[in-house]
């Protein structure tokens, strides 16, 4: 319970908290809530510093595995009532179930394919790039362990999935 | 043939010229290609104005409509022997085969199916936001009628799909 806490960034379990619209002169800016599952706790942290500088209103959960991964996005106990989130950053190499069975059933599954998913991950196979196409991963992006090349990564999904692209609702 | 013709960037129906692998002292660097599905012309022009500021060796192609974007893609007469594309724009309001069917006969064929597909279009209708995602467009992005704002819209897929994401080969 505590590793997942840990990570949760503005009550995420909570769904009173969960979506903030803000009205000003012009437009409805919405708080975007991000899913990472990833069980590399130093990563999680370098994507939530990385898009601590993002001007874009958001929220990030993280959960460890694929397992914690889908009771999340079907809202089971524990995380019944949570909302779901609009974007998901999904490593590959996960305890319990990996990235590739999560993908598997969250695109096919009627009610959560519709949520981009973007996978994350250090592996460079052209088998996991194709397989991740495949299954309908949104996108495919290598993860740097280079500080410096993981904060551009996360700023330009930032820049994109924020701030470019029109998410589903 | 002239409209298709036109618009092409780079000798797009010889293969010798379609992909140019140029080496430098740290990088292979591959000659991405872009297929622009789009019937209006002048969305082509700035589409391709703005690649021209990219860092990225790139070609782009473009198609009129539904029916001549699916001969393309299985390279049929008179597309034979061309590359098939590394990221795909597609319009949903098409002549002939609108974008919805065209986008549905991508994401169910197999060999199709990993060419990651950017929905550009005007619309902002829930609906065709909700279908696309569900059909697995790997993004839906709202085009600006706004010079400055596409200009942006097109930087920032460039910067993200041609330069953070890993494409399928």
């Amino acid at each position: 319970m505590l590793s997942r806490v840990k990570y949760c960034y503005k009550y995420p379990f909570n769904p009173e908290f969960n979506i903030q619209p803000t009205v000003n002169m012009q437009t409805v800016t919405i708080n975007r809530k991000i899913l990472v599952v990833e069980d590399n706790p130093a990563q999680i942290r370098l994507i939530q510093e990385a898009l601590k500088q993002s001007s874009a209103p958001h929220e990030i959960t993280a959960v460890n595995d694929g397992v914690e991964a889908m009771a999340y996005l079907r809202q089971e106990e524990p995380y019944s009532g949570v909302w779901r989130p609009d974007i998901i950053l999904l490593d590959l190499n996960l305890p319990r179930k990996n990235g590739r069975e999560v993908l598997a059933e969250l695109k096919t599954d009627p009610q959560l394919k519709r949520i981009p998913v973007l996978v994350m991950t250090t592996s460079r196979h052209a088998e996991d790039i194709a397989i991740s196409y495949d299954m309908h991963a949104n996108c495919y992006i290598n993860k740097s362990r280079n500080l410096k090349h993981l904060l551009t990564i996360v700023r330009r999904i930032e820049e994109f999935w924020l701030d470019t692209v029109t998410l589903p609702e």
